[in-house]
């Protein structure tokens, strides 16, 4: 009885993330899925990222949490556009949460859109919501054993960033750990270090953004 | 359609769940329910209590992970029993899991049973596994919005351990925003906030252990 449901609900997402895609590719958007553990600097990184690529790329906002709309008034002093999604119990954003805030967003005025996932590492990685794109941060507290632990999240991702890579110097954390368990589950996968709080290798990030930006479309 | 089958699992859940509360009453264990984010220090704070208690409780470890044995690796050099739970794709230990563990178990042998969930604020708040007690991690670097953003985990907290206090020397936390918002989701909780790495009150997490273990059940 159980599996068939969750094939058709699994279905039913896919049908909608298609139609969010080809929503996204008609309005010439590049959509970016960001997903992590809980307080790995997600809102953080995407406030600084749309103050540092005004007047270059025009960037909007879904973001997922259970619960308040924390990070969505962190994010609207950037002055870009957000819409804070409330999951209550659930835990990932799905297709049909994206497509309603999508009509919430003017699609004409915006180039990059962020998707921020609820924080979580295993039930976010299984819906496709319509993004191009997948961005799987990780920082330097949570610990270097967390690609092996997580490989579901992991294995799918376009770009993978280090965050708090300043807490290195007071935290043990082996680099070269993550590079190995990354390089296990995918042949390559732009890996980037970076710090928002010291400011560094953030042009990195910003690179690949103008990358995929400019890039043909994945849809 | 969807809905009464989500109601049948979550039933099917509970009554198993009762079976191993059942079960561990009889044999007198007390057994805790550990959750958290990934890498808020779950298996470091076992590890190190495992180890302060030696001769005084008798611990035993139940570890769910999606991959990998390294929790239960690192638990072992404890001394202690574990088994370790591999979810798969799994975001939560469900109580089938704990009770195919509890029979791996010489349950004659242990007075506290720690049973580590997956690193996840979300799913695993909605499945009692037949525990007496539900102990939950926030770490200082995931920041001090959580609870406010992950109400469901924290609203059935029977302990709550800040940890890495160490970091609040580097790290920007409001201890009293944490405090507040759990006020506001429950009368009164214990609050202990400590540090394994520079072993800051942990005392504190020992007194609340052997209280339970003293204490009277409430299965």
């Amino acid at each position: 009885m159980k599996i068939p449901v969750v094939e058709n609900v699994l279905k039913a997402n896919d049908a909608l993330a298609t139609e969010n895609r080809l929503l996204l590719d008609e309005k010439n958007i590049r959509a970016i899925n960001i997903m992590s553990a809980p307080g790995s600097g997600k809102t953080t990184l995407l406030q600084k990222t749309i103050e540092d690529l005004k007047g270059e790329l025009r960037c909007g906002v879904l973001v997922g949490d259970l619960q308040t709309t924390r990070d969505a008034e962190r994010l609207e002093t950037s002055g870009a556009p957000v819409v804070q999604i409330n999951t209550g119990r659930g835990c990932h954003l799905d297709a049909m949460q994206v497509a309603q805030g999508l009509r919430s967003l003017d699609l004409d005025a915006i180039d990059l859109l962020f998707i921020e996932n609820v924080g979580n590492m295993v039930c976010p990685a299984g819906f496709d919501l319509g993004e191009h794109y997948r961005a799987i941060l990780l920082s330097i507290p949570e610990g270097d054993d967390k690609v092996a632990k997580y490989p579901t999240l992991f294995q799918k991702a376009d770009v993978v960033l280090l965050t708090k890579i300043d807490l290195s110097l007071v935290l043990h954390f082996r680099v070269q750990q993550v590079r190995e368990d990354l390089a296990a589950l995918q042949a390559k996968v732009p890996f980037i270090e970076l710090s928002t709080v010291k400011q560094q290798n953030l042009e990195e990030w910003y690179g690949w953004l103008r990358s995929i930006a400019g890039g043909t479309m994945t849809g």
